[in-house]
């Protein structure tokens, strides 16, 4: 299977005071990717129409290098689906150029209704619709 | 009226690679501050009971310095009900030992309901209430 | 003159639990326009080969309406040099289909240098260098 | 060992549309315990008198709960030297009147010097020092 190409621009808002990214948001930059993948208008829809939404619950994070400012990441995502409850995704930020991720992360998803109580995965198939 | 105050810690996720907090940060700890007085608790009656929040409006922020990491900023805030639909708050981030605010601001605060539609403010006694 | 279009797409981490948009969210936006204008490679150089940065000096937000999670925000920016130290920039924020903006802002920039002095808008060409 | 206590109010900015605080910011908030911990006065001087900082070098989260606007959580923290240049520390998010941990994290850190190279984790006696 081949991964999914996103990009991310860093911006002043990226970064903080020892010049690099802040760790955190490379979950944020992870969660993007896969809503790229999911597709922002089903992601939409599942919410208003089914009150379902997609959490994580678990993550596991490797930081291997910094990205700076100006730099524009690109993220790498292979997804599958485990079990009928679970999505794992293995996710990498890559820097330009650069001859290993930065950062390297596992994600398993579930599915959650508005009472917050677990759901099926539903049904999709994975960058059908474009994002926007 | 004496200022209410409300104090910040500045921590990694605060500042950018410039070395000082970035700057929509402050509308961050001006909200939280308004949230201090207010009263936690009431903000969540109110949008649970009767489905209304408080909305900015408009707001201007004049920077004249920096924060840096480490650091614990008070913020001073006033307010007044300018009319049943609008509370007008002043609010001020002041570094430690400083003979000026770093940055000032003017924030207009609406109330609207679940739909976004405008509500007069409903009666509050403001801190009346320990936030937690 | 012709206003600068930048597009951001909402994700989760900009919501908050009113269901709409963070309001600092939107400074974030209109800097990543402005960095767009600019150029991050050029921004990368001042900041390296001169210690020059650009500051948020004044801001001025007007929020009318509120964008939703799963939306393409336009973000239209139009510049001026007021002065050789002062860049005023007029940037709106438009949901798709919109009649009117859903943000409008005034932002005033200084150039800083990394004791944080004032110092003259280096001489630039807005746009003449492609983002990335 | 007994685990350090740490408190941390959710704020609008902490959540999102899906009504509960969103996944990345528990990184900030175990960042902002340790922090705590460390000291940031001892934070401040380490990196301007030495250029040495703490990066986080690996990070494994579980989500069992999600926290709400206005609740106060607490952050319980522990952590063991493992080696001259690893940190590991295990920190805990908990609701009011939990009776299990909303998130629980494992968080390696490490020490780096302005080039981002690794250096010897320097002696320190955990909350010696009071936060600010």
């Amino acid at each position: 299977m081949e991964a999914h190409r996103f990009f991310v621009q860093i911006f002043y808002e990226d970064t903080d005071h020892s010049g690099v990214v802040y760790h955190a948001n490379y979950l944020k930059y992870f969660e993007r990717a896969r809503e790229a993948v999911i597709g922002a208008p089903r992601l939409v829809r599942l919410w208003r129409d089914q009150g379902l939404g997609f959490a994580v619950y678990k993550a596991t994070l490797d930081y291997q290098d910094g990205a700076e400012f100006g730099e524009r990441l690109e993220i790498r995502s292979i997804w599958r689906r485990e079990s009928d409850y679970r999505l794992i995704w293995t996710q990498e930020a890559w820097r330009p150029g650069a001859t290993r991720a930065a950062v390297r992360a596992e994600i398993h998803l579930v599915c959650l209704d508005r009472d917050r109580h677990l759901r099926p995965i539903p049904p999709w198939e994975p960058a059908a619709e474009p994002m926007d």
